[in-house]
């Protein structure tokens, strides 16, 4: 089967693609230089439950299900980092076979600072943020035109990019006709966080490379992620991928989820109009598995917007506190005044039919799945630390 | 009188626009890294002739006009090497008076790696390029946050930005009606180099950071540069900018006037319909000066086309045979098979209005303004070496 590298395959979405891809039958290898994990001690934001090393995860995983996830830990921001997972120089800090997986049909970049809020906390996170994520997607284009051209790069990107314009939002593109003539254009972006930005700086990037080198590149313009389990982590509950339910760290619907089981009124920031497009993280998984089987052309930079319905945030709110009252938890909702600059009540109108083209079947957020997650939650009640959910940094 | 800071101020466009400032009166300041000047020396591309260092440089001026440059040699890539520029923790390698400047009313922004080529040449040179010219303009705009959020900033930005689009190019904006909507963003941008793509990412992260800090921004889309004297630097011969002649640090037409003078053939890529608005030296001054004059808004991301008339290839090689033919030059062109991957022939419609409206008078690129960047070029005749001038840098 072909071979898988998943850069960041530490993080939250990236080890449950790692299983996923690997229960398929595909050769994958991860990379991660543990950023999030570490980033989480120095900022002491708390996790619902310790996660294993990513060495441990993958020895884990071999007892459960004979597979071999092979593990790189390593800095992607330094090119000499990029290039040994290419060049075969690479030494493995856990595989079953110690030889070189040999160069990746597929690459899924995940390899970013991927927190708003961390990104906005001082010039040193915004240095690091704006650092890290621009020098990896960069040595991650150049060693692919250098060694491995043919490959099809499926890069994480955000419905942050948007932003909240007055359009409607297409996937990616946009035909412009301007003093009649006509152009086909990345649709326009600006973002609400530095975070968002550098998503956008990695679009430009991408379709510069595409452009100049023929490259194949699908980029998924995400919304937030909810969800804990995964088909694949059920064979052992130290498979569940990193859950953090801290403002820095965790998404919406988690810390939601978390701070009704904990008796932590829910944080609306400002008006709570806010709406954005939401997916389970099982769809994170079918959308990038669905795009490795249909991948982009030589030369096309493909967009898909990766959501499979939009709430507002009052919306969730509300769901949060019917679906807990129904788990017996009293549920405040508290507005606060808005850390963040953003508009608190927006025309919001995006399309996302593209990853249902190619053969997704969308998992929506209903009452019951997210009782499902409140169940969790709720076995981990113990470990949720009150004072670590809201910090408050400012935009 | 106000306090000018410049970054990158050892520059083709810094050194000029420092004694520009300084002669009229302005309190200057410059900070280097001698990028340019390492860059030249470990790929060996030969200048015209020798330029004393920045600190002997501010010596000159200094004897020739009773004027201070205050110099600081730092790497502002550096957060800590910004940030002491604001907080008064900043010591000079070269100034009249020790004690901290202060504040700086404006900020003239060009420190940053400037070459198509050089960002082209291999994955260590392109990570230099994301990492240097990101870094400094958000070390840049986070230091302008937390100590002097009143400042302008005067951003160096590039018409190559925009690339070559279908449609008519506007001045940094467009009013997009889609189904019936309506919105005003940033003119769509796709870059034909590493570095132009470098300068979209910069528009990205100023117009973030104006909308979330109200800050003050000029952003100017400048042309390719010509010139080597300005009013200020004939004073002393040695205060003239640093000359490249080279495919990496040259801009084009420098290089057609040296490789005329050197009897090295015209080096046309391809086709030579490539079109692009240009402007003299002496205009980046005036432009620069007019935008610290009328300060763009609090909250205002202000961008201007800084060009004055256009240009293609073959039009600019052809001037140079005329005017080299004049002063008895033999001056062959020679189309050379296209390194770059650009449209050889494309629309090309530039609004360059704004500049005008605030009162750049323009000097344009005539047959006696050539011969007279001939008679310098014919003056330092010996130290041309030929066989820096073409390299094949690929795209």
């Amino acid at each position: 089967m072909a071979h898988v590298l998943i850069l960041g395959g530490d993080g939250y979405l990236g080890w449950p693609t790692a299983m996923y891809f690997s229960k398929r039958g595909y050769r994958v290898t991860v990379v991660d230089n543990y950023f999030r994990r570490n980033a989480c001690d120095e900022l002491d934001t708390g996790m619902l439950y310790e996660v294993p090393s990513l060495v441990q995860r993958a020895e884990i995983w071999h007892q459960a299900t004979g597979l071999e996830i092979k593990v790189v830990i390593a800095d992607l921001a330094q090119p000499a980092s990029m290039r040994q997972l290419f060049d075969g120089s690479v030494g493995y800090d856990w595989a079953l076979d110690p030889a070189f997986g040999g160069i990746p049909k597929t690459i899924i970049h995940y390899a970013e600072q991927p927190s708003a809020p961390y990104s906005q906390i001082d010039f040193e996170r915004a240095d690091f943020t704006i650092a890290n994520n621009l020098r990896v997607t960069n040595n991650l284009v150049w060693a692919v035109r250098d060694f491995a051209r043919d490959c099809h790069i499926i890069k994480l990107g955000t419905m942050g990019e948007y932003g909240t314009p007055n359009i409607d939002i297409e996937e990616g593109w946009l035909d412009i006709e301007h003093n009649g003539r006509k152009g086909r254009f990345l649709f326009p972006r600006q973002a609400s966080s530095l975070y968002h930005t550098t998503k956008i700086m990695d679009t430009d990037l991408l379709w510069y490379a595409v452009r100049l080198w023929d490259l194949r590149v699908t980029d998924l313009m995400q919304g937030p992620v909810y969800g804990i389990e995964t088909d694949e982590s059920l064979v052992d509950a130290r498979l569940n991928t990193i859950f953090n339910y801290d403002e820095i760290f965790g998404t919406i619907v988690n810390r939601f989820v978390t701070q009704a089981v904990a008796g932590y009124p829910l944080t609306v920031y400002g008006a709570g109009g806010q709406t954005r497009g939401y997916l389970n993280i099982r769809d994170t998984l079918q959308c990038v598995h669905k795009s490795e089987q249909t991948p982009a052309g030589a030369g096309e930079l493909r967009i898909f917007n990766q959501i499979m319905e939009t709430f507002s945030v009052n919306q969730l709110a509300e769901m949060t506190q019917r679906v807990g009252a129904d788990r017996g938890h009293d549920v405040r909702i508290e507005p606060l005044e808005n850390p963040r600059k953003e508009a608190e009540e927006h025309y919001y109108n995006p399309t996302y039919q593209g990853l249902i083209d190619i053969g997704v079947e969308p998992h929506y957020l209903t009452d019951e799945v997210m009782a499902g997650m409140f169940k969790i939650v709720e076995s981990h009640r113990d470990n949720i630390r009150k004072e670590v959910i809201f910090r408050g940094v400012k935009w």
